[in-house]
């Protein structure tokens, strides 16, 4: 099978996440490895639009697994969302005899990838890389694990504050469509409350829930709200809430915002990225195509890239349980 | 003179900042070196009015000359604004049994210290904690290092970001009233420009300079803005400005928020802490009052805290200047 | 069943961990929320022979979650290991009325527990907390995260200057019997080789692999070595047999030392913890006894206690070939 | 004078630290601004004799200020202490058409860059970079700031463990000549002891201490000892001889080494290296020679080079003795 690959082409694309550069990193030196030549698309498919790449050998990727963002650069590209731009992407991928794809990226860069292998029959592989984890066929995405501890290092210092004048907090993280930030760095923080766009809890219960903190004895609290929850008010309409129905609060807002997607990558970032990295590169060899690696019950394996991104795995009730009685 | 002085009391007011409990450590254990007794009141002046206080050790400061925000907690005490406050303070001061007061804060701190020891006649002695680096008599205050840390690297995690997708990223730092965050922390993040509320440069430089980094081919840019710059914009406003001005910007905003309070000290707020803490039991028992410490031209002096708060310190023009050349 | 847990003892005993605090915290929120006491015995067994112990609220462990080490302490108890030590400590946990313990550490905690347990009969749950990762029954212990982190941020400095000065560095992590932290951390800081307990890959294999190398345009590489590889040469002989054999190579050497097991635990050593915590405490009272409460197959699980201590998951020799694969 | 100097090499030499990249992009931008060429010769002197250099634009240094270690790389070069060394470094120098030198590093290098100086006439400037901070002419030298954050940062991690076992941990710490590393780092974390080259203490004060701190209810301690320090003792046999002493401790030992030259510089070694950086060159373009910029009560100066060197400065006796007092 392997005879048929010459020349793998890898691009990152949509949002960067922390780990994007562990991961080209493990597929040009397993190209390397299989002696197989090994191209960068800049900017992910409007590099492939207009031919913008780079050869990528085992020493170009030195030292740069430890980097945050990715050296390829990202891009949404609308151009290649016209049957003219995936044309012209597809003219620039043969000229660079180009012979499959490995695409890092999110659902969006996963869809794409879809349509151009229908279309031109280009073998493809998928590697998660989103701080978002909202990809099913994997527990975790590449920069997610980076993405909780840069949330939770931000909240440790927001407490630092909040303790000192006895204030509330509310933390806006990333997570438009999914709160497995807000869920799993709320629990790392200790945070009394989380809000997701998963379920909306009501706003009586979280005002229910601070008065039993104070009551408690509390005397100083962070809730973490998604961007996307579903209470139906922003972040400053939240505080404002707050302080108008329980004035014995003085609340605060932040809202973490980018740097949320950046810093060197943790461990885990790295060895999933490097693990996923080889594993692409080994399945399209193999003759795979259309699927997505991930990590799944401790184990790197494949699924079927339409299956990865059609389900998506739902929140953990049970973690929401936890922070219920931790928050106690 | 030691003789009068058996007991001091020590608190911390205004903006909490990281090593104010290095400072109290500090003052704890030089009290406990010179064989005095030492108290803490809780929140500040409001503490002091509340006769809410602990008494401090050698072994009850153990540990936490590495913790952000202050375990004495922090206040800003309306009540204490009142001759009434005042006089309830210091009745509780005198049923303390304190004999003298330190207080770790910033010019707010201070001008209550002032007006007390006018009042009442206790001697006293400031500390100046605060990010802000907003006081003559001294060349750092003590948090101000950190808070430059931190904003430093919160901007190396949003470069990341911004270098991957080639954008304009305007970040707002604290400082109200005084750019030396902003202007620190911008030349240490490399940022292409600075706004500062010391002095407003204009918004037809900025695009100018932002139209020059395109031309010389800078992919991303990175706009630092203080909490107070004088452009009459706050930073959405900016970023809107910007890119309706150079469309060929993709504009992000990111507002740092209290995060910048917190974190565990770095070695100079720690060490700088510990010196002024000493300083500042020494300065009482060697009959000074109406004092603070301050580090200046490397050595640890005493100024006369009137003037500590009359004066300020200048912008340091010349690192604009140096800023400018850097981001050629 | 409940009925008849009316107090908890928790305590933390061998090496400490990063998140044995923030399993302390959810044992003892767990506890409040299911109305039952908690105290925590000091320095493990140790503190329970001397009946040292301390009461736990859902206030008394606030802010904790964040903390490295362990507030209850630690030691390795040798009068445990007699007959009369452990009549003495349950004496004494008779005395204190506690119905049931709650074991946190590595193995030879486990194996004090389970002694007792069958002396005495007092139910008992264990919670894996080591930085080691050398328990079954779990994917990961408490504080295993933490520390990967721990050793590649102390990588990532050392290849700075590794890189400036183009020099071999032998960087020893600990893992006596254990090459999970080696192994792991030695992918996660792209080393170039990886020494472990579990194998002896051969010393002639590291000097072709050096050699390789040079040869392939590396100018510096950094080899991880565990604590109890089995080369039969520690770290120090192993920088002297390469710069003998390969004198093309400047070698130094590191020994990360104690400081891998401290620092604020990672997000996933926290969350890890809470839900490892509260399961402890919901299957004391469900019943249960002689079990570990585990992560595995990203589900919280508990497994029979001596099943957890006698087998012991193998190293995963898939990493070691991505890890050559990734030395290319 | 400008119209003299067309182009500058620069290099960084000796032992690297943190900062020195960023030195290397304010030179490198600086020489853009004022429309001079630049090249960096890599390896320091080796570099330079081998006329291996590099052109430095202002885009070629960009996203560096953020990176450890140094892009030119560095040697300590034994064939330029040679005649026939120096003789062909000219050689390439003239070659390259380079007309002055900057030399990043410390005293070796300054050392270097005199001699050269007077045998050949090229006209040099040094700018101090090195983590021992042993450089007279400025209060600090580039890296001195990182190093001890890394250091209190590790101590704090090693604190942790220590705090939980009640254990007494010897830390060493880099400074072979100079106790600047030990004396300030040692006082941010809080340590009970310090060991420096600058003056024996003597061991019987180390026990007086340690058996002090026993009785005043200190559970754990830490002794920061200094790489060179003056006891006769290396910090394992300093360890052993307290613990034959005083049985009552447990002693650990923890060898930080070479992560300490590593990491990316905090923001005060940035601005620090911004400003020599600049300096340098325009110190260069007015004229200047054989003459070191640096950091003098709060502002940029230029002393005589071998001023610079000649005399060093004392080690602070008065943080000694604050050090003193809060051990207590």
């Amino acid at each position: 099978m392997k005879g048929n690959i010459k020349k793998i082409g890898v691009m990152t694309s949509g949002g960067d996440a922390p780990g994007m550069n562990a991961a080209i990193r493990a597929v040009a030196r397993a190209c390397s490895y299989y002696n197989i030549e090994c191209v960068g698309f800049y900017r992910g498919y409007q590099g492939m639009i207009e031919g913008d790449f780079v050869e990528l050998t085992a020493r170009s990727v030195k030292n740069i697994i430890s980097k945050g963002g990715t050296i390829l650069k990202s891009a949404r590209s609308t151009e290649f969302r016209t049957k003219e731009g995936r044309a012209k992407a597809y003219e620039q991928v043969k000229k660079a005899k180009v012979d499959a794809l490995i695409l890092i990226g999110g659902d969006g860069t996963f869809n794409g990838g879809i349509v151009f292998g229908k279309e031109f029959g280009i073998p493809f592989i998928g590697i998660p890389g989103t701080i978002d984890n909202d990809i099913a066929g994997t527990t975790s995405t590449i920069g997610y694990d980076t993405a909780l501890n840069t949330v939770v290092e931000c909240i440790d210092k927001i407490r630092d504050t909040a303790s000192s004048h006895n204030r509330l907090f509310f933390v806006e993280v990333m997570g438009r469509d999914a709160g497995f930030i807000a869920l799993n760095a709320g629990v790392g923080a200790g945070a009394e409350e989380i809000l997701l766009p998963e379920e909306d809890l009501g706003l009586d219960r979280l005002l229910e829930s601070l008065k039993k903190s104070k009551s408690r004895g509390k005397s100083s609290s962070i809730v973490v709200v998604s961007e996307g929850d579903k209470t139906g008010k922003n972040v400053f309409e939240l505080a404002e809430y707050v302080t108008k129905n329980l004035p014995e609060y003085e609340a605060r807002v932040s809202v973490l915002g980018h740097m949320q997607r950046g810093g060197s990558p943790t461990c885990f970032d790295r060895v999933l990225a490097s693990k996923l990295g080889v594993k692409a590169v080994e399945s399209l060899l193999d003759g795979q195509s259309n699927a997505m690696v991930g990590f799944l019950n401790n184990k790197i394996v494949t699924t079927d890239i339409e299956e990865a991104i059609i389900s998506s795995h739902d929140i953990n009730r049970e973690l929401l349980r936890i922070s219920d009685i931790l928050s106690v």
